[in-house]
């Protein structure tokens, strides 16, 4: 008998992401009963917050994932690369939130607002029983604000400035902007141990490491090559900026697109007003998107659409997301509930046993 | 004889901007005996903060300006309207920071950076005993630090996301982050009065009423209109997202220019790094400019420096100034002193009587 609801182990169950992820579970009607939790030795033999209630934690180790239908991934890169692999090849549909496979040409970057909610159309990029990732959060965000204007105007160039929640970098930057800012408020000294600069009242640089040639972050970097391998196109000019802001939670963008064709504004958006997952804010209403809005909240808020005046190929949209729920946790569950619903293609593409 | 400092009356020296102005003079050894501090009824009578001292506040009224040889109106356009041209027609070198005639094709428009101290280079645009205008604070630091970009590489486009402090938006602004910051630490309430969204922990459009056929905010339609008229580019193509960040002052932008001439990245950063008024950070040494950072000081702070790979043109710039110094109250008094140093230039242009 097929079932409703797949079973789902949560590894790294005690990070931010892995508390969403659950957190998203519980509030869809999951029962504890079909969720394993799992975090490593220091943190297992907790319990973790689900729904009204709780699940254990238990300690994480190679034969966790074994009997669960789909495993969410949601810790460190190291952590996805040995134990990753494993889990698929024993049956469960792997994805994985860290950086170590989204480059991988053998693993599919899966997008549902750009790929589809059915594997068919992404499943020859990760064989069967292979793992499946998950992008960044900035670029989950922004090909998803833009997917429908790819399909309707085309898109030729990106530029985008990023104003990043400290979230983004754990609950101990959410403590540091909290503890600092209480600080600066009486005058007393900030002392920055999360970020190398104060992040109370500030505004720096999402990574203080560049890449020397480039002078690019690592954020950056990811969001160039991420986009390009998303929307299949190796050489789209993508100049992004990558900064973090005292806002605890939910990233914001400011984005510059060029349009292969000439839109208006109203086409655009009538576009965006009818996107999947994104809620759109129109010009008229006052209203625009805010981190503070967009906390807790599954879509990608979408506002602010202007269009210059001499040839309507510049749009410029100001997006903000929850970047623990769209960002990561829900886009991969989404992922992994389409691949389970759809389990027949995925192993149409199990690669041959050698 | 001829003396070596002016004398400066300051309209709206209660103001964020002219207390600013006061600051800087009297950091720069004028003694209060040469300047003249104004405000409205309602401020006058009070003592504005002057170095270690204080100078008496005056009702500011129609004779105000009257022999001093320079006046800098920091206050509203209708009080610049009103009082700024017949104080510039009865001798005194008038600046002011309103808004009321940046646009005036008969007022200059000057940062000194891309104009030059001496006034030879625009008097023809502002006819003597006319009004100066000094342009708004994110123009100023956006020209700032392009000018030198533009002399060497030319500029083809202008793409800019700003970060700008709630002081923008005076005094009550900060005390309404200060208080919702402390609140929302707190998990109370944190009533929005001077801003329409909450300012604490979030990020917003610097204005909420837009103009409904291009979607564009006041500060950007000032950050296009401005820099086109400084730069004498009518058809420069800029594209600006304003946005408010809870940062007490100093504002940062994230620009993306289309550079007319390919460069290289050691010339940029070699032009960068002897450009006046300019303090730059190279890629190499970690630091970078934040807004704290560039709170209280007078250059404009460059760096992140990025070209792209592919040609070269497309060059990215992180920037952070003190929007009530080199963005108002300095730009402004540099201005003033550098016409007051070749006033002979300024009366060469004024006009026959009629």
């Amino acid at each position: 008998m097929r079932r409703e609801f797949p079973t789902v182990a949560v590894v790294g169950a005690t990070g931010a992401v892995g508390r969403e992820a659950l957190s998203i579970l519980a509030s869809r009607g999951w029962a504890a009963s079909r969720v394993g939790a799992f975090a490593s030795a220091r943190s297992a033999r907790l319990r973790a917050p689900f729904g009204l209630g709780s699940v254990p934690v238990h300690e994480f180790g190679p034969r966790s994932c074994d009997g669960f239908d789909i495993a969410l991934f949601c810790a460190s890169g190291e952590v996805a690369k040995r134990f990753g692999p494993p889990a698929a090849a024993s049956g469960a549909i792997v994805v994985d939130n860290s950086a170590a496979f989204r480059m991988d040409p053998h693993t599919a970057l899966v997008v549902p607002e750009v790929h589809g909610d059915d594997p068919s159309g992404w499943a020859h990029r990760s064989p069967a029983r292979g793992v499946i990732a998950n992008p960044n959060c900035s670029t989950v965000m922004l090909v998803t604000a833009l997917e429908p204007i790819r399909r309707a105007f085309g898109v030729r160039e990106i530029v985008v400035a990023t104003y990043q929640a400290v979230s983004g970098a754990g609950q101990a930057a959410i403590e540091e902007l909290r503890s600092q800012s209480r600080a600066a408020l009486d005058g007393a000294a900030r002392p920055a141990r999360v970020f190398p600069v104060p992040c109370a009242f500030n505004v720096f640089p999402h990574e203080s490491d560049v890449d020397l040639s480039t002078g690019l972050c690592g954020e950056e970097r990811k969001m160039v090559a991420e986009t390009r391998r998303i929307w299949d196109a190796p050489d789209l000019p993508v100049h992004a900026t990558c900064m973090r802001v005292p806002v605890e939670r939910a990233h914001s963008q400011a984005i510059v697109v060029e349009l292969e064709r000439p839109a208006k504004i109203d086409a655009v958006e009538g576009i965006l007003g009818a996107a999947p997952g994104v809620r759109f804010f129109p010009r008229v209403g006052g209203t625009q998107p805010t981190p503070l809005l967009a906390s807790g909240e599954d879509e990608v808020l979408v506002g602010r659409a202007r269009l210059d005046c001499e040839g309507g190929r510049r749009l410029r949209l100001w997006v903000c997301c929850d970047q623990l729920r769209k960002g990561a946790a829900l886009n991969a569950l989404q992922v992994a509930l389409g691949a389970w619903r759809n389990r027949g293609a995925i192993e149409a593409n199990r690669p041959v046993a050698s």
